[in-house]
């Protein structure tokens, strides 16, 4: 097991009618708050409201910013950071999904720095001061409710980059499972596909003989793979949306990351579909990890996907190989069962005219030519995008 | 799943050579430290020095309390706050196990509340200041190092009792797992049983559906029962001591916990026997709880006592109560394969004398007989101390 720091002092806040809470909470920070969300989903199931009739009463001073995109907008974020200095913004309030709170970050941090927004996050690391941040998490899947890191996208130079900051970090976060009643088939799908796709990234880590780590990955992996279906058949099944929310934040809060080594490998692959073809990120990690799975399968790497076949999906076999394969049949059949879209055509992906381009960014833009759990080429992940073209079998 | 709130700040620093950062931590909260530890095993395998030796070239002013032992005792508490207010110490540096933590957060608080320490204790809740406290780790087992509570025994009296407080949470606990190299045998299997028990009691609770914090439950089982042997044969295996040393802190920082209800079963049962006969706490747990399984197995509880059976130890029979029986056999086994011994009599409670005492103070000072998985009398309790006093076989 690697050294590691394991720092996380979010204040969680999980279950229903919590939200009184947040005038106190607010308090603590001040009255000018930035209110933060995306389409306006929040105005149709009558969360808007709830919030605004708590600011109301607690006085606050609010300034919106409404529109934020599924894959958030370093153009967003500029504005953000502009509205943050213009009010005198004390308290970043993020309402909605991943993209929402990560778009708050980098303006929490953007509206207290001297660099040109783009710029902080082609850093890649923030160490400055942030506005204190709060969140009411409305989809489960980023975990970003509960860490430090924002991913941002910039359709100009067809990049999407993770950064991280010390103070990105949530201060409090509101877990309300019911908020999530409302969520689609296709995003609940695909936000439990970004939940198993953080606990498979970790998982697969260059570090040996971390059980404590594993165990609880396995354990939130099961949690998911049970209740999803759950969520799908009744979207208002309160305890399947609360196994859901609570494991997004979990799965990468750090919890199943630290003591571990090495680069993540799908979502490197992944961010470049969604940066050139503006796909749903979950769908696009859900279509690539077990084709990633199956071109990493050797025999250094069977007993570690092996584990994952017998312990998660219960295969009895014993042959690490043949147990490794039934592994990822089942992790692509879960999905499909989950009715989402497994190929790269279905998503509007139709031809491999950016498949090299992709790749090249994919491999300028992380490490995973270096320390991934196998270190994948230009030309490896080609292979990839080329066997997400078309259905997969395993066996 | 039940409302709660998540909010465990301490900074852990896991690893080896982290000491280093100790004066840093230590000057966040001023100069004068309490230095608190046991028996002298530190003095033993060289920690002290190191530890001194960068107190020193701090400058730091260390006042020492030694001796704390294993149930932690009133007294010294109180010597321990007498200490704090005479020398006006700034911060509390514990290093130990458990019992070490436990007594330096109540003396945190006591020194700083106007309350007898024992009032402080039997009010089971305290809600006032406390001395910031920075642990060093050296035994896993209690968790102590990542939560709120501690365990304090009053041998006037006979008892031995849970307070908790929402300052007691350490500011930064120091993990390295090579401090426990030279844990004997006898305590590294109490520890290990400790911490399983901990897991155990969060995971029959009176909540159901709460899969994310039962998988992780599972997880971190799976993770003791794999190192724990490991660990026996080869003591300076850095990662079997770092799997026991996370696994120890995870399992009872509120992790799977949090969002269930009810009242833990073994735990004052066993506190009675620690409190009467000064036994080791992780000895009697482990003792305790394959009976307290088989006490409480029926027809409702089966299905999780067989999904234990099932998810920890891979048992394949389908019919619920065998699948429990083969659990509970397995657990028992398990524990006599750690060399713990397994029947009252073998850590000296060789009648039944104080049984029935025992089991009234266990019902008067928990919410057994109320709120536990299965609620338990006075009579039930004593069942449980009588099938204890025997060697068990379950199938």
């Amino acid at each position: 097991m690697n050294n590691f720091t394991f720092h996380v002092s979010t204040d969680i806040r999980f279950g229903k009618d919590r939200l009184n809470e947040l005038p106190e909470v607010l308090n603590t920070y001040g009255k000018h708050v930035l209110l933060v969300y995306g389409g306006g989903s929040i105005k149709k199931n009558g969360l808007y409201d709830t919030i605004m009739q708590q600011l109301t009463e607690n006085k606050n001073q609010v300034t919106e910013l409404s529109g934020v995109d599924p894959n958030p907008r370093i153009e967003t974020v500029a504005a953000g950071a502009q509205l943050c200095r213009e009010h005198q913004i004390d308290v970043i309030l993020a309402v909605g999904g991943g993209s929402v709170i990560d778009c708050s970050k980098v303006i929490a941090g953007a509206a207290r720095s001297d660099q040109e927004p783009w710029d902080l996050v082609l850093n890649r690391s923030y160490q400055g001061s942030a506005i204190p941040l709060v969140t009411i998490l409305t989809l489960a899947a980023t975990g970003s409710e509960m860490n430090r890191g924002a991913v941002i996208s910039n359709l100009e130079t067809k990049q999407k980059l993770g950064v991280h900051g010390p103070n990105f970090l949530p201060k409090v976060s509101f877990l309300d499972p019911t908020t999530t009643f409302s969520v689609s088939r296709y995003q609940t799908a695909a936000g439990s596909a970004d939940i198993i796709s953080h606990l498979i990234e970790n998982y697969f880590s260059t570090t040996a003989d971390t059980d404590v780590q594993d165990g609880v990955a396995e354990g939130l992996m099961k949690a998911v793979i049970k209740n999803l279906p759950i969520a799908l058949d009744t979207p208002d099944d309160y305890d399947a949306r609360a196994n859901l929310m609570w494991a997004s934040t979990l799965a990468l809060n750090g919890l199943t990351g630290s003591g571990k080594g090495g680069a993540w490998s799908c979502h490197p692959m992944e961010h470049e579909l969604s940066a050139f073809y503006d796909i749903t990120h979950g769908i696009g990690l859900a279509i690539l990890t077990p084709r990633w799975m199956l071109h990493v399968l050797n025999e250094d790497t069977a007993p570690k996907l092996a584990r994952f076949a017998r312990e998660v999906f219960g295969v009895q076999e014993s042959v690490p190989e043949i147990a490794a394969r039934m592994g990822i049949q089942k992790l692509y059949d879960f999905f499909i069962s989950c009715g989402i879209p497994m190929t790269l055509p279905e998503v509007g992906i139709e031809n491999e005219q950016h498949f090299e381009e992709m790749a090249q960014q994919a491999v300028a833009f992380s490490s995973i030519s270096k320390n991934a759990y196998v270190p994948l080429s230009v030309e490896d992940v080609i292979a990839i995008y080329q066997d997400a073209s078309t259905p997969s079998s395993y066996m």
